[in-house]
């Protein structure tokens, strides 16, 4: 059944009223007639069934009334996942967008960091979260990541939870693998917070900066990533630790 | 030190032949003087560190002098990591060969699998290769991995080697995950060949065949990921289950 995305205001008891790009797409691309049946998420874990409504000759557009609804988080007993990922050059920061939803980001914080020179626009704060809907429409998850303003690290650090797993991935040293970390302790419903640096790396004043505020160093392994590879691999990681635990748990 | 990738027929005795876009990198945008040292790999696993020499004025293009030949896989101890991937639509398996080379893959087979379309043309075939070449480059590797011709899965089973470890990703069905079975086994040097289908996933018969070929199903965990992403979380999970692994061996 295919799928759109609403936002909680189109909701009226039973009934959604669509927006002329919804109906559009219902009626003219996926052809549905009055009573076709489709899928509604609001991205905060909720899914409607809905049934098209004939729509009235004089409404400006159609609405949908709701069958039924179903409450179900995207990995029942996995944590959130928050990304601090400083902001890279060009547009690479949309395919980070894309792929850190599919596997799972619950968070998406962009950081300005002392190597960082861009000031995204507004119109790109917009941009990426339109991907992320995007995203979860495809993957077919029921959360839409948040995506946070871009700012500096240290107003990022004063708002993420102090109780959660936080690991700084540094490509410099020797740091133990973030896959060791996750793996040695236990993976419960405490937050992880993953921290990727810019191209040339966290300087050291960032890194004090994440030491003192809870954060463990890690490394991504062996290989030089690039700065759009890298959170890709991070998250990969912390969805394969979370989805081995929560089965290993649940068996 | 700049480093340049050299064709092994350009090196006689103890000296290159730079062909004109590298002595153009070398002395106009690098702007080495005769003398100036510049690294060069072969892309088999050997670093030559070089000198410039001063260009005869007669001579078309400059030489270099090996002045040092550094022998180092990237990984000691690690195993080849072959990659089978249907071919996805569009220009995306050029993402999909950039990161998997930073990743480490050894060998890229493109899949003609029965769900894909598409026979790539000559034109794209050498692009992946420069496009590897760049991402060995950048990610300071040594060795370029093999992107072997497009063709059909069957051909290709028949060319992996049969004592490697094999595993045929499936989003379908309830399989273990890619990450248990890489730790349920001892990676020692035995090959790691990793099978990524297309958009719509394996069909029963090519499931079937991977099976009599010594395939292992497994999963890349709960999400549903785009055919772009799948091959770079699955290479990211080889190569963290690798550098645990070597680095636990050799502490």
């Amino acid at each position: 059944m295919q799928r759109i995305t609403i936002d909680l205001t189109q909701i009226h008891d039973n009934y959604i009223n669509l927006v002329p790009e919804q109906d559009r797409y219902l009626t003219r691309v996926l052809r549905l007639q009055s009573g076709g049946q489709f899928q509604a998420i609001d991205g905060t874990g909720k899914l409607y069934i809905c049934e098209l409504i004939a729509r009235d000759p004089r409404a400006v557009t159609a609405s949908a009334q709701i069958t039924e609804i179903i409450i179900s988080p995207d990995r029942p007993l996995a944590p959130a996942i928050a990304l601090i990922c400083a902001l890279p050059k060009g547009n690479n920061f949309d395919d980070i967008v894309r792929a850190c939803t599919e596997l799972g980001v619950t968070t998406i914080y962009p950081a300005i960091s002392d190597r960082t020179l861009l000031d995204p626009s507004l119109q790109k704060r917009s941009r990426w979260r339109k991907i992320a809907q995007e995203a979860v429409e495809q993957s077919e998850r029921l959360t839409i990541p948040t995506i946070a303003d871009p700012q500096a690290l240290q107003a990022i650090f004063s708002q993420i939870p102090s109780a959660g797993m936080k690991f700084l991935c540094e490509a410099r040293g020797e740091h133990p693998h973030l896959l060791t970390c996750l793996q040695a302790r236990s993976i419960d419903n405490t937050p992880i917070v993953i921290a990727i640096g810019p191209e040339g790396g966290w300087t050291n004043a960032e890194i004090a900066l994440a030491s003192e505020s809870g954060f463990q160093l890690v490394s991504l392994g062996q290989q030089i990533l690039r700065t759009i590879t890298a959170p890709i691999v991070a998250l990969s990681i912390v969805a394969a630790a979370i989805d081995i635990h929560v089965l290993v748990d649940s068996e």
